[in-house]
């Protein structure tokens, strides 16, 4: 079992990844962002995205009912179905589904978030963001037994039936625990990890988990969430990462042969 | 088995219909509309829906690219969503899909629409609209089977992988015949099929194929467009159509029960 998380670079190669795809031998589940549609459509919808400064300097996501519709109209709309299509372009007979149908990713409503504003530290309450606790792993069984890819994405819901955005890494870090894979692919848009994130040359081909303890020392921002969930996923019995360019031709095939950045657990 | 479809007007009481299905002792598919969220987001977007006007006086969308990427947007995303979230919060567990999803709808892209333009005819190449030729019943036998509601919308997809509109209504026959259904539900806002479409006290409680016949001959716009389907619907071998209103409690209960229109089929 193989876990493909696809970030939503504008660069993403979706035909060179759906060719590959093709090709594989064991049963996959992918899961994908949409962040450079989300943009392209923000802007023309005239929506500015909101972000929670914590008082830890954490900055992420306000998703405000208005940024939770757009969210569900991009990643679980748009992206999704043209992913869907790409993919059957090529043959594979692809099911797109969002976290809240079957309850795929049920999670939990992070209540309050607390955020700085100038000198000030207000309560947000309304943020519908949260974690996903679990994966409705029947029902992906159930489409890979019958010969279906799923095809994965935002929004998650909870018990109580709120969406809810969640971060995508996070949620194949609980996926492949919950499906028991022990290898996943992430492609995005650079050759692997770099040491220099202005340097393209400067990819780290492997570490192991104490080095990576080391890289998340000194990762910032979008990459320092990435390397966190890569750190979740190892804990959660994952035995390898395989971080690769969703930019080039045979992206997971290169990925897999270790010509990106292969993190490795020490288990 | 049991199909029920359930228009797009913003009048539609969403939990009234989850409470009912989660009542319902056979099992069910359900096909959604999503017009009135369609078009509030356009005007959002400051986007306006284009339409041909066809020789014969035929007015139907003109789905140009932007088109179909909002109707893909709002209807398999945020409306769909919102639909399994509401029926999640009354116990059903539910999988919304659209037409691509595992090729769920298949269809037939119209090639060439002729569009009447003040004194000239123009060739529109470019409407993702077509028509569902069969959907994958097994997809749908396979989600039932393991006790899961499927949820339906556009866009269409065609052996070519590209995504298009289709009539709802029309996609239900397809179904229905697909599927083996005798029973089709469809909700909207309106008590029924009414006499007089500006009297909600003019609703006809049941017609036979003639008197569906004599009704078409009438019948305008969009309505006249729904008995095509109903029509086409009876031709497939569905026994009765209950037409009710979507804005009621208890709404497909209620139209079962003949409390709406029932059209039969003379068969």
């Amino acid at each position: 079992m193989l876990i493909v998380k696809i970030g939503g670079g504008a660069g993403i190669n979706w035909d060179a990844i759906a060719k590959d795809l093709s090709g594989l031998a064991e049963p996959c589940v992918v899961v994908h962002g949409a962040n450079a549609l989300m943009k392209a459509v923000s802007l023309k919808m005239g929506v500015t995205e909101r972000t929670i400064l914590s008082p830890s300097g954490h900055t992420s996501r306000y998703t405000d009912p208005q940024a939770l519709d757009l969210l569900t109209m991009v990643y679980a709309g748009l992206a999704n179905k043209r992913i869907v299509a790409v993919l059957g372009r090529h043959g594979i007979p692809a099911v797109g589904l969002s976290g809240a149908d079957g309850r795929l990713f049920l999670g939990k409503r992070k209540e309050v978030s607390l955020s700085v504003e100038g000198a000030k530290v207000k309560m947000i309450r309304d943020s519908a963001t949260g974690t996903v606790e679990s994966v409705n792993v029947s029902l992906l069984r159930l489409l890979l037994d019958a010969g279906y890819l799923p095809v994965l994405t935002v929004p998650a819901i909870t018990e109580k039936g709120e969406l809810i955005n969640v971060d995508t890494d996070r949620a194949v870090a609980v996926l492949a625990r919950d499906l028991g894979a022990k290898r996943v692919v992430m492609l995005f848009e650079a050759p692997g990890l770099l040491q220099d994130p202005n340097r393209e040359d400067s990819r780290c081909p492997s570490l192991n988990e104490r080095e990576l303890e080391i890289f998340l020392g000194q990762a910032q921002g979008r990459m320092k969430k990435k390397l966190l969930a890569v750190q979740e996923a190892l804990s959660f019995g994952v035995r390898e990462i395989f971080m690769g360019d969703g930019r080039t031709e045979q992206p997971i095939t290169r990925s897999l042969r270790g010509e990106g950045t292969v993190i490795r657990s020490d288990a």
